[in-house]
């Protein structure tokens, strides 16, 4: 059994291709929850959804986000009535959130509710949000603070960023489901996710760290860094903002405590021996996952 | 000025054929809020919404509740995850709850909310929720205690009733603007509403049964039954099942107190005299709004 710490979309495509490899009935997601959001009275989970979707096979490839064959007749209602129409949720995804919210009224956890999509939808990964109690990553920016989806969507993550705080993160305890993961898993990883605000707010909740940190040999990151750049959203940004290098070694630095492997890919080839000396073992790969080739190298490179 | 104490579907018909009788910015309704409900977190209100379609002239006539256009995609896909499907949310009706939701989770009130929907669809008519407090009207059944929507859409109102309680209502408190109306205007009316489940629940919130008490004589209800039927819904069976005598004359018992006069049905002029007996004003004209022209002549009845 392999857990992995996940962010939306790049944990996601490194779920599928893990899927590919072995039984996904091997694999748990240990997932954030730092960036849910109530909106509109729906409580909505965008790494849980960017997961389930895409493990489904009903992610829609042309946006990068959401389901496949969305129509958005709400949202253009609600356009209409000059509503909040900033984040976009489709018909089909607005289920979705109409489902989570009954149920969550009915007493259900988040875990529940991730455990019951994923059965409809045939997904054989499990998939645990970190910790049903409530966390919320803010944002401490040159505007003021925002929150994670005000910040990420509503401007673009095109604001200077002084400090990142997860409020809430100090008093929850991560789910006995994840403990039991973690701590079962023959090997622990960490998706090639934003590390300062999809992994972070995982490792900040009481009792996650100090895991990885004593299985730290038998725990394997994978860079989202190639030649200082992140493929998707601000990780490069942020981390120069927040004070961090914005290379895999800035990365490596940041999760050295944690990891004992750390998979990069080729054109980083010439950090191995530096990231070597923080006493972290090197492995160096294609991380891009755009084809499948790649992608399934890459999970290869995870699993050995 | 004239107030209307409203319930749904017959209310937002003599709404609207009093907006063509006098200009509708003279035209106040306090609208029963103890069928509003929490569903997939979206609060629902559906006489206030009722009243608002209709009076935009956006009501859906096929469906008798709704908007005109609409269509599915969400509670089809809800129905595909197996989620709670029984009250019908079409995806324009959606945008409405999902606006409202939002604004009260910002702190509006329902007033607000509906003073804002109001403006964006035009409606000049002033719609007041008769409180802004959290009231729930509740049926005691032969099958359990019943919220309101579960009562009335998922069993059909086929279920036998023992008694009707609105929770929280002798904490609750008529708006400013509901006490003002209730004072100011020259007359007040009292719609062909359910009388046990869409008038007395406005009724029971404190102040409100003592102003038309004591305006008695500027007060005129508009019988619900006719010939012993309502149009729609249950009136008829739940006036019998809760003791009381399911005619016109058994609604102006109900109502005696609080109503100076009121109008029936031709084919119910036979009782007029029994009601007149209670000290109760009677005018008989067509009490059904079916046709266009019966609908303008029982609005000026209710304006004479």
């Amino acid at each position: 059994m392999i857990t992995v710490l996940s962010g939306g979309v790049g944990a996601a495509r490194l779920l599928r291709a893990l899927s590919g490899e072995i039984d996904p009935g091997e694999i748990t997601a240990v997932v954030n929850v730092g960036d849910d959001l109530v909106l509109h009275g729906l409580t909505i989970c965008p790494d849980l959804d960017t997961i389930t979707y895409t493990l489904a096979g009903l992610n829609n490839d042309q946006l990068g986000w959401g389901l496949a064959g969305e129509t958005w007749r709400v949202m253009d209602e609600l356009a209409e009535l000059e509503g909040a129409s900033w984040f976009r949720l489709g018909d089909r995804d607005l289920a979705t959130h109409l489902y989570r919210s009954q149920r969550l009224s009915e007493g259900a956890t988040k875990t529940d509710v991730a455990r019951e999509l994923c059965q409809r939808w045939g997904v054989r990964v499990s998939l645990l949000p970190v910790t049903d109690d409530e966390i919320a990553t803010v944002f401490d920016t040159e505007i003021g603070a925002l929150s994670f989806q005000e910040y990420f969507v509503r401007h673009r993550h095109d604001v200077v960023v002084r400090g990142i705080t997860v409020q809430g993160v100090a008093e929850s305890s991560p789910t006995i489901e994840v403990l039991r993961a973690l701590e079962e898993s023959s090997r622990i990883v960490i998706a090639p996710s934003n590390p300062l605000i999809s992994i972070d707010p995982i490792l900040q909740v009481p009792g996650v760290r100090e895991i990885l940190h004593a299985r730290r040999d038998d725990v394997v990151a994978v860079s989202p860094l190639i030649n200082g750049a992140a493929l998707k959203g601000p990780a490069d940004r942020l981390l120069v903002e927040l004070g961090h290098e914005a290379t895999c070694v800035g990365v490596a630095d940041f999760y050295h405590e944690v990891m004992g492997t750390f998979i990069i890919d080729e054109v980083d080839a010439h950090h191995a021996a530096q990231i070597e000396s923080r006493g972290v073992n090197v492995r160096v790969t294609t991380a891009i996952m755009a084809a499948p080739d790649d992608a399934r190298r890459l999970a290869r490179a995870v699993l050995a």
